[in-house]
Order: C-alpha cells, then structure tokens, then sequence
C-alpha cells in the first residue's frame, strides 16, 4: 500500500492511499479520515460511497464530513466508485463503466475482468483497512449519495450484521425501474432481471429490510429526483415497517451544498448506532 | 449580471454570478453565501479571498464556511482571483497573471489594462453586491488564504473603517522579502519598492496596524511557511500593541484540509465583531 498523502484535518489525519485490489485486478486509491481517537486504539468507522463520475476524492474535500467525524471520534472511508487504469474497460457515456461500477460484480463482458465493486467494499477494502488502521471492524456505518447511496442501502441490506447505521443523500433507489439502473444493470449483470434484484434497495427493503436504523434524505428539487425514485423506497419501508427516516428536504437539489447541509445530521445519526450498546 | 448557478445551502442560497467589470475591464465571476436570514433584511457579509490558481470556487466548495455562516446569519463572497478572458494577459508561471492577481492595481504593462483587483474588491464589487442583495454595508470583515490572506490583510488595513474585523488562514504576510511577491510586485507596481509598501501587511501593520480585532492562523507545517513569512508579521503587530491572537497551528498544511479545521473559529471570531454595537 502506497500513502499518496496525508495532511492534518480537525485533528486527526485524512490520507489517501493507493493498493494493489485483487477483486478488481488493478490499483485503487481511497481517503481515510482518522480522528484524533485512533491514535490509542481502534475507532468505529463510517463508509461514504460516492456518485456517478466521483472518485475517492469528491466527498473527502467537498462534503465537510470530516469535522463531524471527529467530533464523534469516527473514521470515514472514500473509496472509488470503479475500477481504474488502462486495462480497465469504459464507455463515452459518464454513467456506464469507469466513474459508475454500481457497487456490482459484473458477470457480462467486457466488465467481467475488473468491475467487481461489491466484493471489493464487502470483502477486500474492509479487510485492507481494519488491518492496516484503527478501525474497529465491529462498529461500521455506511452511508453515500446517488449512486453511492445506493451502494450504502444494498451493501447495508446485502450483508446483514455489517453495518450498525445505513444513510443515504438522495439515492437511487429503484434502479430496476429507472434509466440509472436498467442500462448499468443490463451492461454489468446480463439481461435476466432476477439478477438485478440483490442490486435494487426497494426490492431489497420488501424483502429483507434492514436490522437497524435508516435515514435518507432527498431534496425537492433534485434535479435528478424522478431517476431516483425515492417514492419506492419510502414505499417498501413503510410496508416492511422498518424503523427509518425518510426526508424530502424542501428546495435542495443534487450537489455537494444538498449533501455539506445535512452531513451533520447523518454523522450524529450514525454515532448514535455506533456507540450504542 | 447573469446567475450561474443557484442551490439551497444550510437553510440559504449559494448563489454564482458573472457581470461586467468595469475596474477590470472584463466578465468577472464570483460566489456569494446568503443565509436565510438575508430574506428579511440585510446581513452582516464576510468576505474571503482565495488564493495563488484559485478562482471564485476553490474556497465555496471546499472551505466548509457556509454552514457556520448560516448558524452566525452572515452573508459569503467568494470573488475571484484575477481578471479573466481571451483579452487579459497572463504568463505561463502558475504564481503571475491569471489565477495570480495579488490584490493590486497594475501600472505596468501588459498587466494595465485588466489587473485591477485592488478597485475591483474595493469599490466595485462591494456597490454590486450591497446594491443587488440583501447584505450590509455596514457589516463587513474580511478573510482569506495564502495570496488572498496577503489580500484581506491588505485590504483592511488599506481601506480604515471599512471592515470589523480581519482574518487569514497562512497569509502571504511579507511579499516584498518573499518570492511569493517580489517577482509579482515587480511585475505588476514596477522595480520601485515605495509602490509595494501599501500592499505588504508586515509593513501596513507596523505604520497603520488595524482598528479592531486581527486572527492569523499559520499551520507548523506548512510546505510554504518559508514563503508566507509568518514571522514578519507576528513581529510586526506586536511591535504595534496590535490587537491580535496569531496562531501556529501544530501539524498542519497549506491545504483546505486546515482552511476546514478552523473555519468555525473564524467565522465566530467575525460574527462577534459583526454583531458587537
């Protein structure tokens, strides 16, 4: 593991690293925040998955998590949102291949060789952290935006016992209806829907539900908001009667002052879960 | 003037706008922060001023100032850097023309003509601000970073009444002993060293100082602090009696990553003088 940088920030410690992923078969490079707390033992930490075009980079200097963070004592974790290099396939469109992996394990060519995003943050990155840093591997939250919040509620519900807390900003939250989702699906997973559903967090509320507490906010006026679809979502988890927190906040949009805004919210809201108990 | 951009931010609008300049004789783009409170009346306004290849969105996006504006109801400008466009004279080095202004008014050429960020911030952008929006005259401070901490240190001292309070985060703080400012003073006032005096806070502060309370943060390490000179004007003001708490901040860079840390405390160190009376 290569240290690309590290520079003192509310003080702790935000880093950017670089490895060698075996999952996805080509480097990686993502931030971790560590609070001043992780210098005398292991602190709990919180993923942020990103959105479509994103790298590790966006939120780690845009979305004014880290000061919340080290309020509370938590690591956050930015990883990318696909893999990368020359190798790697990619498509012209922004919203398919590299910069929008869908937090997916890819089983159509030509994704198969390197888009394995989901084995990558349920396995590999965990793994890479918890024993490379002070991060307590029992006390994980996750949350992200777009299609990194729909990265936190799949991975959240995917891997039951993983995660204490999933959040999200402005998920896409039935990709199988939408057209952010029905083409990356199709492209990365093949045409058979019923593999899709493992990958959508309505379908996965219905059905599974999540063992802890949910909040997710959406602006009124997000640009994005009928790609979204975050009336499946508040759909399923009403009738599922999962405990959770589904805001329309009135005027924001899609960006990072949408996000920067309720940043404090999610990071108390996951701190909460995290030193419970 | 023509909006670029406007999102819901902590309760406000960030706003983004472009209009003619008459001072630098081109278009000319800049941020602004208006708190909720701005709807009923005019606010306090703290202005920050970027620095060396920044534009006006460097600090909005990544400074983390907004959400402790909106708790203190105080108004954000975010100008840029230099003047801009086709027309406008630069020079292939990153620390002179665009992106490089150093806050002054040019009288040599071929910076004449457009480089008059001094004017720009001193008169015209404040009529068009204060005329166009709900922000106070009356109410103004001034912050900034690097080559725009040089700027509002500059600035307030330049401009006696104008501004309640002056901060900076690692301020370019004795350009005429500094290669951040010899070669730029030389360039843009000529070889004669009387005309940069006025624009050199280490020697403002020692033949004006400032009518109110000054906070100066400098990072231990910070990869500049070499050119910054942070020393000079730590001497300078307290050679004055100067009212001031300079701080060297332990471990810390020239990145946003320490602009972010200490953004709360200046931002409450304006609004206590904002407020005060």
């Amino acid at each position: 593991m290569e240290t690309q940088s590290e520079n003192a920030c509310f003080g702790g410690v935000q880093g950017v690293y670089t490895h060698r992923s075996d999952s996805c078969d080509c480097d990686m490079t993502f931030g971790l925040f560590l609070p001043e707390e992780a210098k005398d033992g292991p602190v709990p930490v919180l993923w942020y998955l990103s959105g479509l075009t994103c790298t590790h980079e966006n939120a780690m200097t845009k979305a004014g998590a880290q000061g919340w963070a080290a309020e509370q004592g938590i690591a956050l974790v930015f990883p990318d949102t696909s893999p990368r290099g020359d190798d790697v396939a990619d498509d012209d469109a922004y919203d398919l291949g590299k910069g929008a992996g869908f937090y997916v394990n890819a089983t159509q060519d030509p994704w198969t060789p390197h888009y394995r995003m989901w084995d990558y943050l349920a396995e590999e990155l965990p793994s890479l952290i918890t024993g490379n840093f002070a991060v307590d591997a029992d006390r994980q939250a996750i949350t992200g935006h777009s299609m990194g919040g729909h990265g936190a509620l799949t991975l959240a519900m995917g891997l039951p016992g993983r995660f204490r807390s999933v959040s999200a900003f402005a998920p896409i939250s039935n990709p199988v209806a939408s057209d952010w989702g029905r083409k990356q699906l199709t492209a990365y997973l093949g045409a058979d829907e019923s593999a899709w559903a493992a990958h959508d967090s309505s379908l996965l509320m219905r059905e599974k539900g999540f063992d802890g507490p949910v909040l997710v906010d959406t602006g009124t006026s997000d640009q994005f908001i009928d790609l979204l679809r975050p009336e499946a979502l508040a759909e399923a988890a009403a009738a599922r009667r999962q405990q959770a927190m589904l805001r329309m906040q009135p005027g924001y949009d899609h960006s990072y002052f949408f996000i920067s805004t309720f940043m404090e919210d999610h990071v108390a809201f996951h701190a909460e879960a995290l030193y419970a108990g």
